[in-house]
This record gives structure tokens, C-alpha cells and sequence, in this order.
């Protein structure tokens, strides 16, 4: 596909509502790059810290980083390492900065990690927010995940919380409400394969 | 167009997004009924009140309701005729009376009036949230509404605020979250045309 300008789609996504395979089909088809577990290595480059402990921790916010937050202000859109940032903060500002880096050089698909609210501003970028039922959430995350049926629909909620509380935190805003987003979609109530059109035809409108 | 079963479209908007005019295009296009002012001239018919009585205080919650509201628990779903409910209670259920009877009888599209948590549950009925940047709420609010530009952002966000108090207070939820609709779009970004195009590719799945 011939695109005319670069063009950022990214993709803030429910646990088990199918948002990263929606990402990774609407990246394929537009035939650009999607990022989700690369940004985190790219990060790694940055901090020194290894992918796997960026991913086990970059949603946990600990008493320390709230304390700088109470003490210092809103870090939204601040992406200056300074004196006293929680490691948390410091995994955020390095993947902010991939995501900066990588949006700026060429049309792609980027999943999670607050890329709406970094790239705010950015008159090309399409924000979209994927969510599902919890019957639906559920099955997915026990077929295709493989975790646990016990507890599952507590463990989905807390999975969430957490990326809420994360999104809360570092832009002020609410996780999940409209105004946030370009376009909300519930992926199991219009299907996976309509959503994943839905957005290739938004996307298509801005070339 | 051939109506394999019943669909019921409810939009809920912010003030200025262009949502009713939204709902009338896809209404004309369905070949289906649309419903916005005429409910309040059917419920009018329920209760007594005159249609422009309705119209000036439905969504206005007075201090007597909000303490009815207090003693009594939340309303959400309950559609009894009850002692000492307020003039926006008695309101509120004869507009829920209506629309229940309306989406039974036929395909139709229903704008605002928490038709979408009135109707929860019924599984032909798709959510639709419309919403839209400032910049073009006010552009559309002096334009088309002929609202006095002074003062222009002050208003559209009070009357977007008492469409969020009634919402949240007959529903228990938070007007503008996404989870609470099928889908959620931004007008202007995604353009009317287009945000028309894409309910009734919904719409059409469904079918």
C-alpha cells in the first residue's frame, strides 16, 4: 500500500479483548511495523535494565514513585530524566522516548503504553481503545493465554486496574473514557474481523 | 433495505458533536424510525406534563430528587412507579416507558435519554457514543444552533455536564465511559460521513 504520509495507529486494549492481535492484523495489512514487545527491548538499550524486568515492573507503581508524583507534580508529557525518579518513572520516560523516536520516523501500529498520550498533539496519529465482555475476556484469556480458569475474571480485573492505575498515574486522564480515543470499539459485540476493518478504513480516510 | 430482525441503535452525544444528526442520517438510510423529540411528546402523553415542560427540566436534578435518590438507592433498571419520587423521576420513567415500548415494536434509532441503559440487555440493540474536539462543538454549537459565541465553551460544557449528571445518576455509570457502549467515535475526527458509514457497517452485521 502507497501511503502519502506517515500514519501512527495506537492501540490501548482491555486484557484478553483481542487488542494486540487487532493491532498486529491491522499493522499487516497496512503493511507497516507494530510494536509492542520491541519498544520494551528498545527501552532495555536505553535504561540498562533487562527486557524482562521492564516487563515484569513497568506497571507497578511503588510508594516511592508516588511519592515523587505528590512531590514534584504530573509527569505528563515531561519526558526529561531528572534528579529522584522512581525506577518505574525511568522505564516510562525510555519508553516514551522509543515510542517518540519510532512515530516520528514512519507509519506503524503501536500497542499500549500510555502511545496516545505521548504522542499527543501529533496530527497523524490515531488513537483507538479495544474492550470486550468479561464472558468473552474470559474464554479468550483461558484458550489463547492459557492461564488459569480459577479466579480468572478476578485476575482479568486486576490486570486491568493495573494498566488503568498505570495510564491514571502518568497522564492524568481516565483509563477507558471516550474522549481519550479517536474511536472506542467493543471487539467481540461488532467481531474481530469488522473491528480490525473499522480501523483500517479510519486509517485509510486520513491518507 | 430488508430487515432480517429487529435492531434498536441508541446514540448518546455530547452537545455540538453532530450525534443527532448522525442518528437521522443512518435512521434515513436503515429506512427506520427515529426517535428524539417525539419521545418526549409520547411521554408527555404518560404523565400530563406538556412536551415543552419535559423538554426545559428533564435533565435539571433537583436537591428533593437527589435526596429521593439518597434514601432510596439507586433507580438503575427499576421502572415502578413508586411514593414519593420526584417530577424528574416520574419523567425519566415515562421517557423509559416509551422507549422500551418503541424498541419492542420495531427497528429504530433512539437519541440520548439513557436509552442504552434502559435497554441493557436486549441483544439486538447497538450503543453508540458520539463525541467530538471543542474546537469544532463550538464551530457547530454558533453555526448551526446559532448559540451566542460568548461564553460558548462555558456553555457547551455545562450542558455536557448536566447530560453527565443525569446520566450517572439514573444509570449508576459514568456518561462517556467507553465500556458502556458498543462503539465510540470521535465526529469530527473520523468526519459525519464517515462516522455514519461506520454505525451501519455495525448496524449490517448485525442484520
Amino acid at each position: 500500500m502507497l501511503m502519502s504520509k506517515n500514519i501512527v495507529i495506537t492501540i490501548s486494549r482491555e486484557f484478553g479483548s483481542g487488542g494486540r492481535y487487532i493491532g498486529e492484523m491491522v499493522a499487516k495489512d497496512l503493511n507497516i511495523p507494530f510494536y509492542d514487545k520491541a519498544i520494551i527491548e528498545m527501552a532495555s538499550d536505553k535504561t540498562g535494565f533487562s527486557p524482562e524486568y521492564i516487563k515484569e515492573n513497568e506497571q507497578k507503581l511503588t510508594g516511592a514513585s508516588l511519592f515523587n508524583f505528590a512531590i514534584t507534580g504530573s509527569y505528563a508529557g515531561n519526558m526529561v530524566f531528572g534528579n529522584g525518579e522512581s525506577l518505574q518513572d525511568t522505564m516510562f520516560f525510555a519508553q516514551s522516548n522509543v515510542i517518540k523516536e519510532v512515530a516520528s520516523k514512519h507509519s506503524c501500529v503501536i500497542v499500549g503504553r500510555c502511545a496516545n498520550h505521548i504522542l499527543e498533539g501529533m496530527d497523524n496519529c490515531i488513537n483507538i481503545f479495544i474492550y470486550s465482555d468479561m464472558e468473552n475476556k474470559i474464554k479468550r484469556a483461558v484458550e489463547e493465554y492459557k492461564l488459569d480458569s480459577a479466579n480468572i475474571e478476578k485476575i482479568l480485573k486486576e490486570r486491568d486496574k493495573l494498566r488503568a492505575k498505570h495510564y491514571n498515574y502518568y497522564t492524568g486522564k481516565n483509563w477507558g473514557d471516550a474522549r481519550n480515543y479517536h474511536a472506542c470499539l467493543n471487539s467481540d459485540f461488532i467481531g474481530i474481523d469488522n473491528t480490525i476493518e473499522l480501523i483500517e478504513k479510519i486509517a485509510k480516510s486520513k491518507l
